[in-house]
């Protein structure tokens, strides 16, 4: 079984309206040091042994489903994982 | 300047209706391989130099405002990041 890690940002030109929400907020609560807020998705995936090109593979369900590629971008990692 | 990296995740006693939508339009798309998928939060803050203890100050946001530790979990990276 392996682990896919994928992570998912807006891209820079891309304005994030919930990171300036967070943003404002944790300044009100008195964060005056936090310059910058960007908030992306964090993915998990599990999936079984035997795909030959994992790689490939991932990267087509995100072009597919997972990433809006036109504002987000996406990197991943992939781990073995110890299936339970 | 440092960037934060925030990695937010359900609990894994937590159920992630989000996650099963995502894994049943997966395997209707043909990726019957994946068998399990989890959505989280990641989060980048960029924070003014001249912190103390950057560790302390994260902890507080995410247990503040940032996350919700009853059902959540988060783990986080500091780098240094230059300035734009």
């Amino acid at each position: 079984m392996k682990k896919v890690k994928i992570y998912v940002t807006l891209r820079e030109s891309v304005l994030d309206p919930q990171g300036s929400a967070v943003m404002g907020s944790l300044h009100k609560m008195g964060y005056g040091q936090v310059e910058d807020v960007r908030i992306g998705k964090y993915l998990e995936l599990m999936i079984a042994d035997g795909e030959k090109d994992i790689d490939a593979l991932v990267n087509e369900m995100c072009h597919r489903l997972l990433t809006n590629t036109v504002i987000e971008d996406y990197r991943f990692e992939i781990e073995e994982a110890v299936s339970q």
